[in-house]
């Protein structure tokens, strides 16, 4: 579809020319100076059910919602993550919504977009470079080689990076274990996203802890006095995006750190920026509610004194039959027995964002194998769980699919409500995991392997009033990636604590998560191309 | 100083809005559809004597020149290289020239830029992490882990990354080791520089040497099924760059490959962009005209059908005191014998340039420390050898500084001459190292290590008809870094072959040759940072 000057998105915000930069022909970077400090803006969280193969369309329900509601008379703005390159050479399609309801130029933006990841990609390894460069020259910080945590990162699914030995054949060093991280996982993606504005962003990136020396001491990016030289490099890319939907509504897409081992969110400058200027902002929080938008409601907003007004929980019928058991080659047949099977996974989520005190409204986001019987069946058993169920049609309709969901939001942000944080700062680390296990993931305690609870001490010693950022499957309540559904009576195992200081919490990990994924055999990237006209094809949106 | 709207600098060139993708308010990517099949503009590249500590001053005196035409009444262009990001964390300052004859916006020039190196380096990386992923997934080409000669890239000075073994503890592929190169060095970068199209590109990509089979099988890039997904990568990078100088005249910043291991020589798309919009592009080539213009007038201009009107050759008094036998902290007193005493250098660099046929002007590059006596001397001295000297004062004066230069500019480009390469495509690649060392060095002979001469029968059978591309030191004309001036009866010695084959020609390099810069014991990333008012401070023009 033929795309509008990004001036002319910028102007139904009324943002000047001045006000922004171009990049290209539909991109801009928007001046920080558009940030309100007291937004009137509503902010909406658009989360979903636990991801499944059957897929669920938070981002495609996030913009057709936007949409829908510039057409209902009212200022909306999709405030989107932005994805990550290395995936599109693997197998994942990108972040940015699918049929009537994407965000576009989508090849851009899955690529190189505006450059942000490459600026973060370089603030991080000049980091690396300097630790070991510091270590060459005579190391007066006294850094253990076998003790640096900052690891560097690359934008590419690179699993041969994953375990590597550095310095090698180098007489003045000693070669050291060192890891490649993909971007989005970098500290420095969780800190640019929390950070309010360019000031906390240089604190909160000096704060980074980068190793210890050789008496235990913990070294942060501010004594290798790297931090001007790390603004430098993102300063630019801290200024929010703005690009356009399918029907030419604005969409702001900044930052997109991991939903595991950080908090999963866009950035707080252009969540804060969209509030400035629309009457309503549509966010969003990786994987299912309880990862991200437990990360969201605890650690983004905690931090950044945002109050959400609602949560929109994304479900489908073929989500919902996959949590009842059914296969994914059988999920396009009508089985409404498989659809309430699952039914108590889409009520875990329920019951996780309301204990946030916000309303709740769950969104259906409608495939073309679902029926109408399947439908009726759905509303009538959330019904009698007293829960209000709208169909969205986005994917085939554009904003017009959204209408009544639209109307709805409307009408859910308008109602007063208190926010409730699962656990208050001062609760002990500890406490803050139990509170999250038993409130949100319906599990029973948390236990600590030998490691972690060695660490517990001084990580609650130190960093005790830290937020709590788990890292766990996003495929079950459980960190069994094989329990689907709504597990009871399970317990979360921590097999060990991060710090990430800058960002203001400490990683509780439940298993292995991969921060470097790999390739699959038949790697997207083989039909990736340029056309004649020297368009790209193969791009999944 | 306040800059102008790049768009206004387009218009200097007739060229529209449409014809460019603004990337903020100063810098813009230009049409590809702008590059005329025949352009009428007149190429004239500047080049420089052997670099040494006193600073010569290439880039500074071609942004001068080039002002001082535009202030003559012609279109001129300066087409540059674009500078790579790590070593502003180093010790070395931009390539953007300095004083009065400068190209802006200086801090995005030397950062991020519009992100081209960026695309590169990930086109690389992507290439790097599809063969790896090959030979997890089974290694159908039977690719030797040990023998994969295409290396991982990073835009950074990190010494650490220079020698390292990767795929550990990872049961499905072998471990091997890796090396890191600087972006600049890598293969991507020459072929980008070297193509004439992006169809062009795709091919050079694709012929790609990048490993060896365990029966010793060359293993292209192409065989990977790789390279439209790098095409998708490098598209938007490919178009050349805009970019105004200190008196609001046009330069276009595009390509910066190592003019050692490849030919150090801006992109042939922006050269004949600016050739085909303008009436004077000054363009340059890395190090000394041994390296730099060698490669230039043997492999660029030779691959491109460019033919350059004129070389200009800059050098300073400092720079013949030093060759003179002057320490650096004694370069600032007058010393007549010790310049004349270097004046070999200079002349050794004029025959060679003068050996391709072309005429060649002397272009002084005045610094303050400069006497009248003794740029009198060098003038009288010169002039006994049939030399012409034109003084140029652009780094204090701007273009008016240069204004006789490009006066004799104009005249000279006027003249018919006909260009002679080195040697013929069809000379033996020995042929063609002989006559490089004799011809353009001033040397005897020859001399190929064990190792060289073993690879040199493949090399000659399956890659004779390539171009040969001297990886040497850029301080001597000889492979001894100290030995300088213009010595006599020295051989140079081959080390080792390397095929760049997408790039087309082979490296012969004599000796250790640097892919990977390190940083010092006080990096200058030190001294970077942001103002209050979000603006950078530190980085070196």
């Amino acid at each position: 579809m033929e795309l509008k000057p990004i001036q002319e998105i910028a102007k139904s915000l009324q943002i000047q020319e001045s006000q922004m930069d171009l990049y290209g022909k539909y991109k801009a970077k928007l001046d920080l100076s558009l940030i309100d400090d007291n937004p009137k803006g509503n902010l909406v969280l658009i989360s979903a059910v636990s991801p499944t193969p059957a897929g669920e369309g938070k981002t495609t329900t996030n913009v057709g919602l936007s949409m829908a509601l510039n057409k209902l008379g009212f200022k909306a703005i999709s405030a989107l993550r932005e994805p990550s390159l290395g995936p599109n050479f693997g197998m994942k399609g990108g972040a940015t919504g699918g049929g009537k309801a994407q965000v576009l130029p989508m090849d851009d933006i899955n690529l190189h977009f505006t450059g942000d990841l490459h600026a973060i990609t370089s603030a991080n390894n000049l980091l690396s470079a300097i630790i070991d460069n510091h270590i060459w020259h005579g190391n007066a910080l006294n850094i253990d080689p076998n003790n640096i945590v900052w690891r560097r990162a690359v934008d590419m699914n690179d699993r041969a990076l994953r375990n590597i030995t550095i310095n090698q054949d180098d007489k003045k060093a000693p070669e050291h274990k060192e890891s490649f991280d993909i971007t989005v996982a970098s500290e420095v993606m969780a800190v640019f996203c929390l950070a309010s504005d360019l000031k906390d962003l240089e604190t909160r990136l000096g704060n980074m802890l980068v190793a210890y020396s050789l008496d235990g001491t913990p070294i942060h990016a501010k004594d290798l006095e790297v931090v001007g030289a790390m603004m430098a490099l993102l300063k630019d890319a801290f200024k929010p995006n703005l690009v356009q939907t399918t029907e030419y509504t604005p969409a702001i897409i900044h930052g997109g750190p991991f939903a595991n081992i950080a908090h999963g969110c866009n950035s707080v400058v252009a969540t804060k920026m969209a509030l400035s200027i629309s009457d309503y902002v549509l966010t969003e929080a990786g994987f299912g509610s309880d990862l991200g938008a437990e990360k969201f409601m605890n650690i983004k907003t905690r931090q950044a004194g945002l109050t959400p007004k609602l949560a929109v929980l994304v479900a489908t019928i073929r989500s919902l039959k996959y949590q009842g058991g059914i296969k994914v080659r059988e999920l396009n047949e009508e089985n409404i027995e498989a659809m309430i099977a699952g039914f108590p996974n889409l009520k875990r989520h329920i019951d996780g964002l309301s204990s946030f005190g916000m309303p709740v409204l769950v969104a259906l986001n409608r495939f073309p194998t679902d029926t109408d019987q399947e439908i009726e069946a759905l509303t009538t058993h959330l019904a009698q769980h007293g829960i209000e169920l709208v169909v969205s049609e986005v994917f085939s309709k554009g904003g017009e699919g959204a209408l009544e969901l639209g109307r709805k939001v409307v009408e859910y942000c308008a109602k007063d409500s208190t926010i409730v944080r699962t656990y208050h700062d001062d609760d002990s680390i500890l406490d803050k995991l139990t509170k999250i296990v038993q409130t949100i993931y319906g599990g029973r305690n948390v236990v600590l392997s030998e490691r972690a609870s060695k660490q517990l001490e001084s990580i609650q010693k130190n960093y005790g009033t830290l937020q709590v950022c788990v890292a766990k499957t996003q495929y079950s309540f459980t960190d069994d990636a094989k329990a689907l559904c709504a597990p009871t009576d399970f317990d979360i195992t921590i097999k060990e604590f991060r710090v990430s200081e800058g960002a203001g919490f400490i990683v509780a990990l439940s298993g292995t998560i991969m921060t470097m994924p790999g390739l699959p055999k038949d790697p997207h990237a083989r039909y990736i191309g340029l056309e004649d006209d020297g368009s790209i094809f193969g791009i999944k949106g």
